[in-house]
């Protein structure tokens, strides 16, 4: 099976593939999708749309996981990381239904063990886990890593997006 | 010229189309995109993606305007809404880069002359202003009719998208 997990933004939105087999996941790809400030937000937008689609089709994934956002420093990052992750999700609901999300503390539970653990640790542990020689730069493909494997190992725990 | 004025949200979402020739406004048409809790939230998402595209073709606009949004009543509701107004914001892009955004204060003050007019003012003024035999419902539309015809009077003042 194939998981892409995806940690959402509008400057970078970091994604990671592994695949899962009878408990053992491999590392398949991860990088960021990148906007700058000097595209404007529509078009920001649309770039997120396209390189998404282009992901679907490359990785063909069979499962993905999203970072759950319920936070945010203010209302208007809220509205624009809100946005971005919207194209997202539309991009992955118009390629499959087999979408899942996983609260911070989650990640940090599945894959340290536990759920307060900094975020250097969680990045020590998928270099582990995948049997990686450095850690994953930047940070947000190293936390979509970590959603996939979360995922990974979620098993019958698995949690499909809540109605909203 | 056609406009397409968009009220961006996850439940509803208002669309109103208006004709403007020579500083005349005709009305064409408007409704809502309507999802419900009963949906995922990505399957939302994806529905107001398909029902945009549906939109562009069928009214082919020449500019799209949209209402700035820049509160909400949470960081959540902001999150939520802002992946609304996302992807229709993506989905136009995708096919103009004509697209302009207005404060609420800028419809009120372009239609009534007054910035802090009530919505029942700016809805007789909708209705007088395009000739209809009733005020259009629901509110959304309504408000979209009232962005679009707040872009068709902007001329010089147009505002494109803000770099974000």
């Amino acid at each position: 099976m194939i998981v892409l997990g995806i940690d959402p933004g509008l400057a970078t939105l970091g994604w990671g593939v592994i695949e899962s087999e009878r408990g053992r996941q491999r590392l398949v790809d991860y990088s960021c999708i990148l906007t700058t400030p000097q595209q404007s937000f529509p078009d920001r937008l649309k770039q997120i749309g396209e390189d998404m689609r282009r992901l679907l089709l490359t990785y063909k994934p069979d499962e993905i996981a999203f970072e759950e956002l319920f936070f945010a420093k203010n209302v208007t990052t809220a509205l624009t990381v809100g946005a971005a992750r919207g194209v997202a999700i539309a991009a992955c609901a118009a390629y499959t239904n087999q979408l899942y999300e996983y609260t911070p503390m989650q990640v940090k539970q599945a894959i340290v063990g536990y759920g307060k653990a900094e975020k250097q640790q969680i990045q020590q542990m998928v270099k582990l886990l995948l049997h990686m020689d450095h850690i994953a730069k930047p940070d947000d493909a190293a936390d979509a890593i970590a959603i996939a494997l979360t995922h990974a190992a979620a098993g019958p725990a698995r949690v499909q997006f809540r109605m909203k």
